[in-house]
């Protein structure tokens, strides 16, 4: 019951429908996107009804920096991509989420942003298995 | 000669050219987007040679962390936005910087990413001078 550690928190009915999850850093529930278009990891800082980046404590703030640095090291190893995106719209599902993508020349929206491109492409069961255990091992 | 401070940094041409100067904050040059269509920042961290949040120091990661909350509040605050978005992507730009956006609901490119959405729309400089007096202002 990690749930009971987080007062009040409950993942986002859509990010729980669209992502995956791969494992808890310290603040953040680290998940992956199901989407085999691109690497596309998401962060969700364990906190209940926070919608900004800057609305997380100053503590919390400096947790998220580490993790996602973290991250997005390890997704760049990983994947070998050119660019890494990271980014927190919220647009649609407010609950506070950071996107890290691994982007290269040619990808379907290249050089334009992922979000809202065209239609999620799910992988199958062993390519996720499959990119959530390096992304494990190299954390 | 603020450039005789930071060693080997020069702005990307094409940043410069879509954004105007702002002020200095302690690590980035804060600068707008000459784009009318949203309320855009963009931060730019004064270090030669880095595309990757990642790759800047942690000194410098923990500075840019400060910084963007401080811009993110105060955009917040000056446009009385529903939402922030932030991102790092870099596709085509590929020196390090930060955009903080101010979103609503039925802006141009709502509930979608702004990155590549339509043309430009340069602001009047009449315009521009009395965004830019609110956020410095409101910092």
């Amino acid at each position: 019951m990690i749930e009971a550690l987080k007062p009040g928190f409950t993942l986002d009915a859509r990010l729980d429908a669209d992502t995956e999850q791969l494992m808890w850093l310290g603040l953040c529930e680290l998940r992956i996107m199901n989407d085999r278009r691109w690497p596309w990891l998401v962060m969700v800082p364990q906190r209940a009804g926070i919608e900004e980046l800057h609305d997380l404590t100053p503590l919390d703030q400096a947790m998220l920096t580490f993790e996602t640095n973290m991250v997005a090291s390890a997704l760049k190893r990983v994947t070998g991509c050119i660019k890494i995106n990271s980014g927190a719209l919220g647009n649609i599902v407010r609950q506070l989420h950071v996107h890290i993508i691994a982007r290269n020349e040619g990808d379907p929206a290249w050089p334009g942003p992922v979000w809202g491109h065209g239609l999620r492409e799910p992988y199958t069961s062993e390519e996720i298995h499959g990119f959530t255990a390096k992304i494990k091992a190299a954390l």
